[in-house]
């Protein structure tokens, strides 16, 4: 039991939380064995990277700051890329290793994007990234391929971060997030939105009642596909429709508004323009309600908007009873968060609060806006990793499958219009 | 027949069918009596006021453009102050009878507001109010008493402009226009939104596709009831619930980013809080969906937001394939239109048309914002009433049911929440 608690006391990123129930009940349930640098405990299971943390080696780099967390990379895609170049960028994080499904794809990327990674061709030997001592491997292969991919890292007890949408159906994610709770392997959605730390200060705003009970949030996102995607594969089946794409962002400023810690999902609607003839969702009208755990917090409803066939301003308003708080563009990229006190019905005090985005070196030309930002991101997943968490806080299992609910719901919605209504008139598209 | 055509052509203000139709079928199926100034015709019904226009003194003061457009008005409440005040300031228009349900209240109002007019305790005497010559009646009673006035004035021919909501159901307002068709009396619900040159500069752009094809539409309108409501009745069953309040603004955003000229409404759906034990919707997102009937216009979707639980900036954003048309707040009251042209996903350039509201003599202080502006509605009802037409062509019969319907379906269903769902736990607003 002393030995735990003196062992313990070292790894001071450990939640406060971990370290008392260690020292509470280390004397009568867990079986310490300090053999070749190793600590096994038999109530809890800890990832095999927070375990490795523990040799005396780690505890050595740790103390002095210079572990760094080393990323495998699954997809030699572009927002892998743009992953890559941030996490170059970020102190303490490196990239160790890339699959790409060809390894000429996996060498180029590493030439250009990771220079001294380990380039496989083919996911199945990626998956033995411990042998580069990957701290987490960062899933960004087209979302159809995330449910396989992500069980079988999940299998071999690989902590995970998997590009949004984490799949392409609740079930899935269900089933994702029970087999990471299963075997304690970290598992988190790329909702990289959320890592900001304009997130962070308004869902601390809005908690501590900043701007009074939350009545209502609205928010769009659309991007033109016919103006050039991408990837070739956004609004399609292999996506899931724009729903998943970016649907997901909806959801999630819904989530904040009403946020899950709180509030549970009651109901989620919505009309939609279905497109190309594979009948994915295009264009969709979402609303959702809320309802408060507490039953002194009333809940709310969502008025959600997402397209694949325009460019929008992405703006996203959260209403309360004392006043509103405003992301302006783009607010999966937080950057400016405006917090307004109404004074009447038509006059109001606003405080802008700015949070720029990390330095960059200009070395890599982004593929996607504000890509240096995934910055936030790696550091959210190393810091849970580390702290032997199946999940991060700032996008819990709960968050996320709520949000996959709520763009479920709608989408299930849409493709079975009511009785009573005229005939859908599926977009051309 | 020859009679006719001299006479007709006279009238300069009546539009080109209406004088053809005379010129074609005066021969054989009207019967002409002139006799002390008054013209009769045996086939079609006009407007009594339409033809007191065709008595020689009429004519004379219409020549010379000096024939005041002259004004009822059905309540002393706060809309109708301002509504009077709006008139005063505009010319050719005056206020020659006020009624209340108290002969007191009418006669202090005049005092106030419309000095000179007659005062009518009780609305029975006031329906004859062609005594004073009054070209057209505004109703700005409580919404629930809207359809029974109406009636009764268009059982009297009497051209009516009526504050929105028209009536508390979809019923209620097909049955008024039914019988406004029925007895070719002009009325009109009192969306004057829609009479704003800011709103006629929209719907010419938009129409002209000066940003593409519409994809989607997303509004909100909001104010805290608790803050103080104007007339004590807002959000009650007395006015049918917000949806009726302010959803009908809402839902005039929709029709107008998909003109009801050229779409048809295809769903509306919704979620809500429903307040106050009396089950009315307090605050709701809704969605709607609209198909061209050309099938060259795709349609798209709106995201529509109203609350009486908080105070909202009240923004409107139309969003097309080829740039977007926001209306600055406050939306209802549109001075500013921001056309934007996207150049990328993120960059764009935009023109900021200004509308500014009318002058303002300063000798009332208004109840509601904006209000100076309900003298654009006034010239358009005069313009119709003066046309002979039973609608206006900036909210026609059409429009004001199709919002109505929008608002009663997301209504209907937000008292009915589908079966997979929690149950809802009503607001105790």
């Amino acid at each position: 039991g002393a030995s735990i608690l003196a062992g313990v006391g070292v790894v001071s990123g450990w939640p406060v939380r971990i370290r008392i129930v260690l020292a509470f009940f280390g004397t009568l349930s867990f079986f310490l064995q300090s053999c070749g640098g190793f600590l096994w405990t038999g109530g809890i299971d800890f990832s095999r990277r927070a375990l490795s943390l523990c040799t005396a080696e780690a505890l050595k780099h740790r103390s002095t700051r210079m572990v760094p967390f080393r990323w495998a990379i699954t997809s030699a895609g572009k927002i892998a890329a743009d992953f890559a170049h941030a996490v170059r960028q970020l102190e303490g994080h490196e990239v160790v290793a890339v699959a790409a499904r060809s390894e000429a794809a996996a060498r180029e990327f590493c030439a250009r994007h990771a220079r001294g990674a380990a380039a496989y061709g083919g996911y199945e030997a990626m998956f033995r990234c411990d042998r580069h001592g990957a701290d987490a491997c960062y899933v960004a292969t087209r979302p159809d391929s995330h449910r396989a991919l992500c069980e079988r890292l999940i299998a071999r007890r690989v902590p995970t971060l998997c590009e949004k949408p984490l799949a392409t159906s609740v079930d899935d994610v269900a089933a994702l997030y029970a087999a990471a709770a299963a075997s304690r392997t970290f598992l988190m959605e790329g909702v990289w939105t959320r890592c900001f730390p304009a997130t962070a200060k308004a869902r601390e705003l809005l908690r501590g009642g900043a701007i009074g009970d939350v009545v209502a949030v609205q928010a769009e996102f659309g991007y033109a596909i016919a103006n050039g995607c991408p990837d070739g594969v956004r609004g399609s089946a292999a996506t899931g429709g724009m729903g998943r794409d970016i649907g997901v962002y909806l959801a999630e400023k819904a989530l904040l508004a009403f946020d899950s810690r709180d509030y549970d999902l009651a109901d989620a609607r919505g009309v939609a323009v279905l497109g190309r003839g594979d009948g994915v969702d295009l264009t969709v009208a979402a609303s959702a309600r809320m309802v408060g755990r507490d039953p002194k917090r009333r809940g709310g409803v969502a008025s959600l908007l997402w397209t694949g066939q325009c460019d929008t301003p992405e703006v996203c308003a959260v209403l309360g009873t004392a006043g509103s708080l405003r992301f302006a563009a783009t607010h999966h990229t937080p950057r400016t968060l405006e917090v307004t006190t109404r004074t009447s019905r038509t006059a109001s005090r606003t405080e802008v609060l700015d949070f720029p985005e990390p330095g960059d070196d200009g070395a890599h030309r982004w593929n996607y806006p504000g890509s240096i930002s995934l910055q936030y991101e790696a550091a959210s997943v190393a810091r849970a990793v580390r702290a032997g968490a199946v999940e991060a806080p700032e996008w819990t299992h709960a968050d996320s499958l709520a949000a996959h609910r709520i763009v479920e719901r709608v989408r299930d919605q849409c493709y079975a219009p009511t009785a009573d209504v005229d005939a859908a008139k599926p977009g051309d598209f």
